[in-house]
């Protein structure tokens, strides 16, 4: 099902990730009062470590990369191994999670723990794996009573595929907005290596999801533009058995689509497709891929009933929209379906592919009548989704999106449901971007710049170096992984803000 | 305090060990009644191992060396590393020991325990660090939930600088003594690395309690005298600070003494220089090396009192003799002494240096006499050791092999000491070695053999592959160390079998 010569088009394009050196930032002990707070303590390298202790390490920012560490002892000649425990750390607090404690549903192999047992004493050595991190704790499991481990360097090799000389720096107008900015373009940096990954402590996949809105922020920040195109033709190169575009994509031990299929998804293959081309003005590549991005509205249309709505479902995370189990997916399937099919148009048009642009516009007014129809409730004045006719905001932003209601009536809508206490809340940055789109779609430029101060202000406060795979600021512990430790603290989803405040908000230079 | 003369020499005869590549002999599971026992089940390649699986595989014989792996999948494209740990075994029993919970005062980094993050699947990969062991238990200790983990091979690269194409086989007359030749020999070869080492799973040191005995097997089998010259080079290039020989020596990072000092440790350069000597003639290497053996004596000398007898001192293991705390070492101390005095007479008649083998045999007959005037308790009517005169059977045997006392009057001093229930008794097959010896000198043949037959045979009837650091028939779970998970179950000092039964019952050929 590999299409070869989309795969080589890809892969001639991919280069390795560049390399910086690092060196740590201060040693840190870790105290708490409502929050853990570091404070300096005295340098590693000035430490004798017994068995049991330990010492923590603040790189002083995040970090994506591969360590490497420089050990000696003290005392008599080394007379047994040293057994040492590395735990990497985005988060403070991840330091203080015990791995063996976390029984969800994803893996603890997630968790960024090592185990050696050093031979030799002295060693220079370079651990294998290459982890996301600000913090590393190293602890002596066990050793010999003749000899005191010392911990004589600790580096680590960065790795990144932006380039930070093509990134431009502005003054938006405050220094919390500049901060904003600076945590998102890190954000980016740190997800950005031999693809556009997800979030680097955990799967290192590309994820259609991220790439869409890590494709936006690129483009007015590391604008690597050989990047997306290689991460476009890998989409299309390796699509599902009934020619879906995946979810995500593998490239490791060769590029392989993974099983995991999600309605929307696959539809976002098409803006992505547009936008770089709105972007690049590559007709070509336009052109070449546009069978693939017409299959995805094939495949979804075939999810429709007779009534012209996406059918509901019960299977999890058949479409993605936010990471809660409570949200019905049904309404913003809508939406987005609304949304790609708004995109296919203008792609038709561009081509001139006069048939399916025509196909496309029917196929568009159907289903908007369908969701304006038989999703709208007219008690609640607003949409609703599913059989249990539940309210959410992500329902609202996606037919916002999708152009199923506009103007004052859809700025009223949001209103109206941001006011229901029984509404669905949003609880990704990946959904608070969708609404953010919505409102600057409805010229509601101050109250999105209130959602970026609030919401990614709220992690800024809480002292992320990177935005978050999730943030509730109701439940800032909350995981849908069934424990905080395997959360992703650099999340490529949660890069809005660089978009947002330098496509919409850039000072008057 | 190096000397880089006989250093280079040492190091010019060092050679890597050989390398032969092993495979699993079967994959089995555990059983017990009364005792572990292995039985045979699905082969490893066959197993789909999910979270918390685990499987045992055997490789037939006890072996040290390099393990590599295959590792593979089913079902979903991994999208989490599998998180797996190995455990190596010398025996069934270790696998059953939890390292968390010993708590001895060696480290229990010497367990040999391993996890490690497996990123990409499929993957080939071969640990870095040697293990001693006939057993590899393999556990997933977590892995996600969309495939199984596969190891589709297990392998392992063995080491030992022991030539196996040098070692003659003999039938001794019946399977058992047979059985226990092929044991010892085998301890013996995995002993043999670079230098000969104590034990393969722990140390890696050369000891030169281990040396003396491995180098009187070594002549009768694996017959490698390069690898003796250059312990005995090692040993004397690397004194401790007082020109004492050191009880132990690391060869990594660099060839080093370490800090422990014993009292009968370093008066055995003696024998092993003389019997070095008396199997190869090499005249200029006694010559070049009897100033270093002459000095063990002088710093021996200076510990004994007015009374010619050795102090006593609450040091622990100030003098080594055998693995037990409760052992009173005085008596068994002036026992080495004598012996060690005794092999030096012969060294300097050997060299015609008249002016010291008179001084050394005045010194001899100056310490037998004391011992038998001062440690020999008349009641009793055997050697007693310390203020408390503790009666053991290696105050005896000591003093048998320094010839303090022999004959009849020595046959039935021992016989007397081992129907004494109050005699502390030997807890090593060390100490064994030199209780055979002593009735070796004494003509007891038979017993000898009896004691062979028991003793090692105690071990051979539980399982041994090799030979253990510690075997006490009446305790066979002692440890000295607080835990037999830390024991070594293939360690030198008892491979005294392949060295009396090849010299001293050879069969007529």
């Amino acid at each position: 099902m590999k299409n070869e010569n989309f795969l080589k088009k890809a892969l001639d394009l991919l280069k390795p990730p560049t390399k910086t050196y690092v060196e740590v930032a201060k040693t840190i002990e870790i105290k708490k009062k409502n929050q853990y707070y570091a404070v300096p303590t005295t340098d590693y390298d000035r430490r004798r470590l017994k068995k049991g202790d330990s010492l923590i390490v603040d790189f002083g920012n995040h970090e994506v990369g591969y360590a490497d560490f420089k050990f000696n002892y003290v005392g008599s000649h080394p007379d047994a191994p040293a057994w040492v425990r590395f735990h990497f750390a985005e988060t403070l607090q991840e330091l203080f999670e015990n791995p063996d404690e976390y029984h969800g549903w994803i893996s603890s192999s997630w968790v960024e723990t090592e185990q050696i047992h050093i031979d030799v004493l002295p060693v220079e050595m370079k651990l294998p794996r290459r982890y996301a991190f600000r913090y590393i704790k190293i602890e002596v499991i066990d050793i010999s009573s003749k000899y005191d481990l010392v911990v004589e360097h600790v580096g680590c090799t960065a790795v990144s595929g932006a380039d930070d000389t093509k990134l431009k720096h502005y003054d938006f107008g405050d220094a919390q907005l500049n901060h904003l900015d600076e945590i998102a373009c890190r954000t980016l940096h740190n997800c950005m290596q031999t693809v556009f990954e997800d979030g680097p402590k955990r799967d290192r996949r590309l994820w259609i999801g991220d790439l869409r809105i890590q494709a936006l922020a690129n483009d007015l920040t590391y604008d690597n533009a050989d990047m997306v195109k290689a991460c476009i033709y890998l989409f299309a190169a390796l699509p599902m058995p009934d020619e879906r575009v995946g979810a995500c994509l593998f490239l490791d031990p060769v590029p392989e689509v993974d099983d995991v299929r999600m309605y929307d998804y696959s539809l976002f293959f098409i803006p992505i497709l547009w936008n770089y081309y709105e972007k690049t003005k590559d007709i070509e590549m336009l052109r070449e891929l546009w069978p693939v991005a017409y299959k995805q509205i094939t495949i979804a249309k075939k999810e429709l009933g007779n009534d012209m709505l996406v059918q509901d479902s019960d299977e999890l995370n058949w479409c993605f929209v936010d990471w809660t189990l409570n949200l019905n997916k049904q309404a913003s399937a809508q939406g987005i379906l609304l949304y790609a099919l708004s995109v296919a148009i203008h792609i038709a048009q561009e081509l001139g592919d006069v048939m399916k642009e025509e196909k496309l516009a029917e196929l568009y007014m159907e289903c908007r009548q369908a969701a304006n129809n038989k999703l709208w409730d007219e008690k609640k004045k607003c949409y609703v989704s599913g059989k249990d006719k539940q309210v959410s905001i992500a329902s609202q932003v996606w037919m916002i999106l999708g152009e199923a209601i506009g103007g004052d009536a859809a700025i009223e809508l949001l209103e109206r449901v941001e006011a229901m206490d029984a509404a669905e809340e949003m609880v990704t940055p990946y959904m608070y971007h969708n609404y953010l789109d919505a409102l600057m779609l409805l010229g509601q430029k101050e109250k999105a710049l209130e959602v970026i101060r609030s919401y990614w202000g709220g992690m800024e406060a809480l002292g992320a170096d990177t935005f978050w795979e999730l943030y509730n600021p109701k439940k800032p512990d909350e995981s849908p992984y069934g424990g905080t430790i395997v959360n992703s603290y650099c999340h490529a989803w949660s890069c809005g803000p660089a978009y947002f405040l330098r496509k919409y908000f850039m000072p008057n230079v």
